[in-house]
Formats: structure tokens, C-alpha cells, sequence
């Protein structure tokens, strides 16, 4: 049985990954939600909120846990007896450059296999940086964050 | 832990499907290899031929079985208490068909997931209909197929 | 005030189509739905079946009227007074091919205007081809069709 | 009948977003060009220029409109009472993003439709992005954008 | 200096083709257009036909020449000693058909090298298949493929 | 016999890069690598390192040179009186952005040809930016560039 990584920047998580989630833990002994520290971007929220609004976001369940990594995803699969990574893939472009970071990873570490689900078509539209827009504009993000991530989104995003 | 299904016409088998069913096997407890009963199609090797191909190129695998189906295959996954469908893709074309596919599948079966995990690049652009085509204008099929599929290509297709 | 042609083969009318109609209706002073008489497909449905079709599940409308062409679509729109040619594009392979479709029919005739509309997410995977497969092979198309279409297609496709 | 919306950044508005508006005006009642006020790039030419600039340049109709707005575009169409918002399409990628926009923007306001027309195939290859670099880069941009534009464009990135 | 080879059914020749030979021609020292004989397929024109419209329709010129061939290209062009495979690429569709053929002819044969070149965009929406469709409903292809076989393909599909 | 540019950023040269060389070297007559001078990116490597790289890489050949070139890749090319552009595609999002800069430089200078190669399918998921993303994040990319970059790359990226 295996151990599974689900690797992203969450900023914040959606209702697309919770689906996602949902749909591949069955498929898995255990699956590891995983925020990449990434010092070269602007995010919206800190890691530590991230992985705050993962926490209260996520289902309770002793298969699933919410961690951080530094580095090459790899790298943190093979200190963690991680054998396989989860990917959503909702379009063309998505699935282009999955695929070139797939081959890279199994370049680099063949043992580590990336797997691939797709999110429910109800989701398929929505990226966390559409639904940062939308707020910032003024906007209605319920139907696509959960309420908790909904509220600080507004704090955040449309403080005034 | 997961039953899967990697359904298809094999048509016959290819390293490239050798490829992901030795990624794929890790991943899952019991892993079936179905040949789809399609009889609108005029294939190159009979249903009997293709399971035969599968199962003389196929490892020996208590986990790997091989077999055939008629009818949709969620409702083949139903009946054999199979929660995955596992999928190769390639290129852009195939990841559009096999997003509709999918998406079909899970309105079908809700409870049914579909994985998808790419073959090894060296494998990524040879399609069983590529290959057929190239030993009927009497090329060299060996480094796409096992040995036992590439002599039955040459006697099939190359008679005289 | 612009008349609108939505062309196609219909074989039959989906939810998909449907859904199209209704958001592109108030678009238009008149929208014609018309099959096109093809000579070279084997349809599963007759045009005058697909017509009844049609006829059966599109809603009552003043604006809007079921006819069949032969020939060119823009031959027939120059005929009818119609400016504006009805398209809905779901993936990235229909979006290439109506894209040439469009260009090509611009260059035939240049007054008239290719206008796409994207229908419901929930309807984006399902084709008219797939239904017909889920069908034949005993599955349930109630979602992806009207009953009048759905009870049709069961008695042309599962006749025992 | 309907009034559209053509939103955009226009920066600088090209031939070929004037060959979307000449196709796409006999299709609505009004159609209104807007150029989205977005705090957070830095445009070649400020809101007001731009406007200056797509005056110039857009053909006088009493059916054609230059307006600005700033937050959702949706929220600026019910506003107004704008059923339609005008897009043009050129290639796949344009295809996905706009999608996605589509689909997010009917969530947001399920009463508006978004409408897609194809510019002129001589045009298809053009972007503002693109234009911007032949400048600046010393090239004849007159075959993309009008007289107006063009000029102001050397002004802009050629100074000296 | 480099001999070329450009393949294709050429059922019939376009003005999209000769436009691409133009291109193609002062980057070769021969370039030899090869009509494929398949046997498989049901051709609106024989190859013999095929061949005398290509005669007739390329500009003379002693670095060209019309052939055809049996079996697999990269066959053809070590028997010719032809070290360059043309190709044309038009859209995202060509171009995954391509780039798989590509990789497998150079896979069989490593020093024969595929290159393509695009077509004027004026001729990047035609190809023979829609242009016969076009003249079989009736249709002008005069502004697609040059008079003769403009004359030709009127015969052939639209007899009486 | 042709003069052809092969030109881009190179920061830095990579496997690919040197493999699409080697594939084009025998197309023409003399293949010149050009290092675009871009004074708005912030590169890795001065334009100094980038051509000491790609001097260091290249194979010793009397029909290959670098050069540096600022301004339009056409008016180079005219400079130079290169009639050609090589360029590799890999994937359908590189293949879109080549065929819009390709119209645009054939509208430019229409007697200059842009000639499509593709790389190697080991290297054909590697840019240049990933691999920067590799080594930042303490990876092994001696895969896929030559040793002497790999070395530059870890000082450069990995200083402590």
C-alpha cells in the first residue's frame, strides 16, 4: 500500500482540492497535504495560514495529514517513504505542464510515480487565483472556498 | 486498499502498456488487465489473441491478472468490486478524449475513480495503430513490442 | 436585429443542445435549429426522426423554428436571411476544428458571422456519440437526454 | 434585443480588436468597448489614453460605445443592463483562459452570456503584448494598429 | 547541402501545399513531393492523378520533382538518399500527429531529420478534405487549389 | 544553401539545446546561435556568460558560430543575410507561441523562413527554467545540461 503527496501552494485551498482530496483518499494508505515553502512569491496568505486553513478545511481523518516542505518535491517524498505524488488536472495547460514535471520527477527520483485525478466538472473552472480576483473585485467566492477560507479571504483581500 | 482496472483494446499489447502497468502495480492491491469486447471494431488479433498477447508479455504477478469484459466498464468495475480505472496519457488528444470518458464514467458510477499515470517518454509517442502501421510497410516493430507480439505482428500482417 | 442558424446532425438532440438553445435564444430575433442532410453518415436516426426530435423537446417558441438543409450551411443562410451562424465549442479539439469551420465558411461567405456559445459545465463532457455507446452497451442516458430522446434511443440501439 | 459588452485592457486597442467590433455590431442592439481599470499592472498607456486612442479609432455608430469600469465585469453588465459580453477567440490557448472565464463569470451572474467571434485570420497572430515589443524593439507596427496608434505607440516606447 | 522529401496523400493539392513548396524550396537543394500510396484508403483521385495535378500545378523548377512511393517513408528516403522529411503544421491537432510521426521516423531511422515550416495563414484553415466536401455541396474552391484542379475536383464530385 | 539563426535566451545552454544543434547542423550551411540582448528580463547569466557557455558547450565546427543580437531577430537576420530561423517545439503551448512569433516575422521580412526541429524526446520536458528550479532547490541536473553549465549553475544558484 502506498503513501501519497499532494503538493501545492494552497493559497488559500478551494473547494477543488477538497473534492480531490476527497476523491483519492480511498486510493491511498495515507495522503499528505503538503504546502511548498516558496520564497520567491508573493502569496496571499503565510504558509502557516495555509496550512491553518487546510487544517480547518479538511475532513478528520487518520489517513490524511496537512505538512510543509523546503526543496525538491522529491526529495521530501523519499525522506518521508512517500511513493507517489497526486495531481489535479482540469485543462490543456495544466495537463502540459504536469506532464513536463511528472517526467522531471520520475527523472530524478524513478521509484516516486505521479498520479492523476480529475476534480469534479463543477470545479473545473476555478483556480485560487481566479477566486482571489473575484473577491478583490468584490465578489462572491462561497460556491467555490469553504466559509471558513471565504471569511479571511475577505479580511484579506477587501479589508475596507 | 484499491481494486483497478486498466481496460483497453490491446491491440495488441505494447511496451508502452507494459510501461504503466509496472508503474501502476505499486499503486493498488489487485491490478486486472481487461480487453474490451467491441464488436463494431475489425481488430488485428481476436479477443482470444489479444488475452493470450497480455498474458505471455504481462509479468508474473499475483496482484496482475488478465481479462475481458463486454458492456461499460463501470458496470464490469460494479460487478468485480473494482474502485479504479487506470489510464495512460500521452499527449494532449488523449488527455481531452479520456477527460470526457472519465467525467462520463464518474456520472455513471459515482463511487468509481479514474487514475491517470503517463508511460515512460520512450514510449510516449507509439500507439498499437502506429505500430500495426509500420510492420505492414515492413519495418521494424521490435524496440515497441515484446518479442512475441512483434513475430505474431510479422505473420499477421506481413503474410508473404 | 439578427437571424441565427444553430446547424448540426442532432442525431438525436441532447441536454447539451438544449441548454445551447435556451441560452443563445435571447440572443437573436429568430433562431432556425436545422439538420443537415448528409448522404454519406449512416445516422442512427432518420432526419425526419431527428426533426420529431427536435420538435418534441425544444421548448414553444415564437422565435424558434426545427428545419433540415442540404449543401452548404451559408448557401442556405443566404437563402433564409440568416446573418448568424450558432456554434458550441466544449474542448480544445472542437475549438481547432470550428475554428477552421468558421474561417472557411467566412471565406464563402463573408457577411455572415460564426458566433459561439459555450454550454452548461454539466453537459461539457457528453456527446452525442458517447450517448449512444452508453445505450448500446445498457447504460442509463436519462441524465444526458430528454425522455422522449432517451426512450427512443433505448428502443433503436437495445431492441431486445 | 440585446446590449454587449467588449471588455479588455485595449493597451493599445489593434486592427484586430476593431475587426472584432465590425463583425460583432450588427449582432446587438449596443455595443459597448470598455477598458477594465486595473490597479495592479503598468499599462504602456494610462485608462484615459486608451479611451482617447479607441475614439480615435473606432468608427462612429450611434449602436458603439467607449465606456471604463472597474471590478467585475459582470457586476458592470447588470449595472448597465448588458445581456452579452463579446470576446474574440484566436487560438487554443486564448480558447482555455477564456473558458474558464466564461464559466466562472456565469456562475458569478447566470443571466449573462458570453459570446464568442472569431477575428479576421489575418489579424489571428497579433497581440497587444506582441506589438508593443516590434516597437520597442524599432519594427513597422502599421499593419497591426491604426494610424493613431501607431504613432503614439513610437512616441511611447521609441522615445528618442 | 540537403535532399527533401514532402510526403502526403495530395488528394488533391491545394494552394496551401504549393505554398509551402515555395517556402520549403530555397532551403534544399532537391525537394521531391511523394505522393504515398495507400491501399487502404479510398482516394477521390488515383495516384496517377494525383501526380499529373501535382505536375501541373508546381512551378517549374530543377530543384523540384514529383514521385510516389510504397512503404515506409524513412525507407524511401535512404533508398533516395534523402536526408529531410517537410512537413507543414497549421494547428495544435497537426501538430501532436506530427510530432508522434516525427519521433518515430526518426526512431527508425536516426539520420533523417523531420522539419516543418507553417503555411501562409492565409491557407491555415483549408485542407483537402473540407475543400472536396466544399465542391461535392456545391461550393467554390477556386480561392483554395489552383484552376486545374479547381476544374478537376467539379468533374469528379459534382458530375451532373 | 541557407544561413540560418538559432535564436533565444540560453540561460543557460542545455542538453536540448546542443541536440537540436546537432539535428539542424546538417540542414544548412552555416548555423548561427544568438543570444538575444533583453535588457527588461533579470537572467541567471550576463549575456557575457550565456555566449561563454554556449561556446564552451558547442561542438568545434567551422559551419557553427555564436553571436549576440539586439533588436528585432528579422532585422538581424537581414543584417546577417540569414534566410532562415531554427526553432525547436516540444510541447502544444510552445508550439502556439512559435506559430504566432512566426506569422509575425514572416509578415516582418517575408523572404525569412522559420524551420520547426524537434529535440530529442529525452529532452523534451527540460527548460531552462526548470532546471534553474532544480538546482535552486539543491537538485542534480547533470541530466540535462553539459558539465561545465552544471558546475557554473550550482556556484551560481547554490552558493552556500
Amino acid at each position: 500500500m502506498v503513501f501519497a503527496l499532494y503538493p501545492g501552494s494552497f493559497d488559500p485551498v478551494t473547494k477543488g482540492h477538497l473534492d480531490l482530496v476527497e476523491r483519492a483518499l480511498p486510493l491511498f494508505e495515507r495522503l499528505t497535504v503538503a504546502v511548498a515553502i516558496n520564497s520567491s512569491k508573493a502569496p496571499t496568505f503565510t504558509v502557516e495560514e495555509r496550512v491553518e486553513l487546510l487544517r480547518a478545511a479538511l475532513p478528520a481523518d487518520p489517513r490524511l495529514e496537512v505538512a510543509t516542505f523546503r526543496g525538491l518535491v522529491v526529495d521530501y517524498c523519499r525522506q518521508q517513504g512517500i511513493g507517489a505524488i497526486l495531481r489535479g488536472v482540469r485543462t490543456v495547460s495544466d495537463f502540459e505542464y504536469e506532464y513536463q514535471l511528472a517526467l522531471t520527477n520520475r527523472h530524478l527520483a524513478p521509484g516516486i510515480e505521479t498520479v492523476f485525478v480529475m476534480p469534479s466538472v463543477q470545479y473545473s473552472y476555478v483556480s485560487s487565483s481566479l477566486i482571489r480576483e473575484i473577491v478583490r473585485n468584490g465578489g462572491d467566492a462561497a460556491s467555490f472556498v469553504p466559509p471558513v477560507v471565504e471569511r479571511r479571504l475577505r479580511e484579506r483581500l477587501r479589508p475596507s
